[in-house]
């Protein structure tokens, strides 16, 4: 599995990361999971303090604290920054954001506790608040890398102009913003949201990059070429991805080990040029101008 | 009342800003409104050359010249750079801009004359010129400036592309945007407006704060929860934009003295995170997502 | 003619340029529109690697193989980067860019084949491709430049954020940015694409300055006072471009050569600012806000 920098002063991660969005699974499923993703070479994770209703983070610290080695192997990704109403949150009665300066000192200390560690290699604000006062999250960034507890720091779903407005206030770099790129969600390409991050030489992290199946249902003969290449139809999505020039990490959301593995091969491909302008023609309806 | 400095460099205004757009009144009324103003904290006064058909500077003027003391006491924003057909400026035949470096200068000074005062606080180009020409508006600015004619210079309704491209010709700080936001228009806490401003650490006027009124009419449910901060729905609508960490200053348009008595006490009104995303997921029809 | 730096470490072109998108005319017909547009002072040509399906510049390379003091009276721009399924490029089976360092290089030496010349004065990259590495462009451009077969480097059609992306690889400036805009496609003039440009102190290319000729068959009021300034329609669509603060640099795309003296002596026109927003409010249907 090929290992790149997020940024140059940024995190090493695996080009394939696993998200545990959807592992409100066993602590053997994930165990299992958790063990076939290393295997891959697949050793970044990718946790929210939201997913599973608040739930995934601590079964994923619960397979840690069941072996001890594992962490080691490893790089922790988390988010904070969302709430809303649930019985594990009952203060929250609409869904906000929260970027104040105590809450993400606090999520991030709480997500700490769950994954039973005593690092977070990222964490990411998870969407762009309007209520952001970028002072304060300069402040709580600075003082948790200060204490060691975080050691890098990003965005997700944030515009171009919402990435340089927090950049702007921060003495470190932000390392990433997450945001939805896939064949179906492909506006990422053309609207700014790529070409800021390589204006800043950040690294992409795309979440739903199969674009949630929807296009192996509708429009499945933009993977006609699967066959020459050898390939399923997700190894040719992420190809297709990974052949971006802004280096965007997959985030895959599987939850079936020989899902992870099928994704993990998707590395090795390397759609030729012309291959993948006829992919975008085929998802766009059209073809360049 | 709350003062703050626009910029670092830039004037101090009171948090809420009088607005004279609508100020043509007999001159007695225009000093009453002017002292309830004043009696409220609220020393800072909005005006624009064409405001009133081009006559409500010299109302406003003439109050001044018969009460001496006023001046000392307060701030005075006017514009430039719109000019329409009007028997005032027979020379217009079409609605159009001029911000062309002989006219900003001549009508900087037409201001001064007509306001009676010998300085402009701080002067606005009104509205986005397709022609302007930014090695002008550099020249005229920094004549009005070196002659004390003007002491500090902003822009309204400008679109973040258009302000940093007259900011890169300035050899000194645009201290404001002023532009239309409200809970009925709520786009620029998404579209970059708001972002690029904090970017430069400039402080945003806001213009029609209050929506013209039209959420009063068609929405009142955002209001539901005034009675709990013993609040007017008017009060409610300028807490909402005052809680936004861009430091807005709310432009108010009022013609009445108890509307600017009740405007200004919303600046003791703190919002709770939740009540104002619920404010936001009313008048967008949505949550957050 | 007025002869115009693109930057101020960019080359001087005639204000008006001759683009030969058109011209897969008989060599005979190109020696002569070159020639007459030389006479109106006219010395900058606008080719492409595939106009005329990867033929005009071959033809226009002719002539100056057969007239060897033509070369010295103009300066030439291409572009490269676009690939598509032709008899002439049987490798291409699907529209696609292409602008990797091997093709840049390959395509720019071509140009100076086909055209029979030792220099490019300016080369574009013709339109911007989602796959652009900002590396491997920068290397190209920095090769060509180095070896003396490039002079300066631009793009064309690209976005404001494309282009400050690739700017920031790069160790000289981009002289343009070549965008569709006329009195038919005046979003431009608003949404960013010129700002972004004045801001980097570039002057644009604008390409199909006279709208397709639509405006001149369903809007022919927009012309309404073409007699009072004794030109016609097509000098007043390029008068109102070359009003524009940008500097703009029409591209004219006509094969006629008094085509070519007509629009040249729309560079005498100077519109009165008025006429200019009249011309604006009938192509929007809307005045100015």
């Amino acid at each position: 599995m090929e290992r790149r920098k997020l940024h140059a002063q940024g995190p090493e991660f695996s080009r394939i990361i696993a998200g545990a969005w959807r592992w409100n699974l066993s602590e053997a499923s994930v165990h299992h999971l958790i063990g076939t993703s290393l295997e891959q070479g697949i050793t970044t994770f990718d946790h929210a303090d939201i997913y599973g209703d608040h739930g995934n983070e601590a079964i994923f610290g619960n397979v840690l604290r069941g072996s001890s080695s594992l962490r080691g192997k490893m790089e922790i990704v988390t988010k904070c920054g969302i709430k809303f109403p649930s019985a594990h949150r009952p203060s929250s009665w609409v869904k906000h954001y929260d970027t104040s300066r105590e809450h993400i000192v606090w999520s991030a200390e709480n997500s700490l506790k769950t994954l039973s560690t005593d690092r977070i290699d990222l964490l990411l604000i998870h969407r762009p608040d309007p209520l952001l006062n970028p002072e304060e999250v300069a402040e709580a960034f600075t003082s948790l890398k200060r204490s060691g507890k975080v050691l890098y720091f990003g965005v997700s779903n944030f515009t171009p102009t919402q990435f340089e407005m927090l950049q702007s206030y921060l003495s470190f770099p932000l390392v990433t913003n997450q945001i939805e790129v896939s064949l179906t969600h492909h506006a990422p390409l053309f609207d700014g949201s790529l070409d800021i991050l390589m204006k800043h030489r950040v690294a992409p992290m795309a979440w739903s990059p199969l674009g949630g199946g929807k296009l192996m249902e509708s429009q499945s003969s933009v993977f006609a070429k699967a066959s020459q290449y050898k390939a399923t139809e997700t190894q040719m999505a992420l190809a297709w991805l990974l052949k971006h020039p802004s280096g965007m990490f997959p985030v895959i959301g599987t939850t079936k080990s020989e899902r992870i593995v099928e994704s993990a091969q998707a590395i090795h491909i390397n759609l030729d040029k012309q291959d993948w302008f006829e992919m975008l023609k085929i998802v766009q309806g059209k073809e360049m101008p």
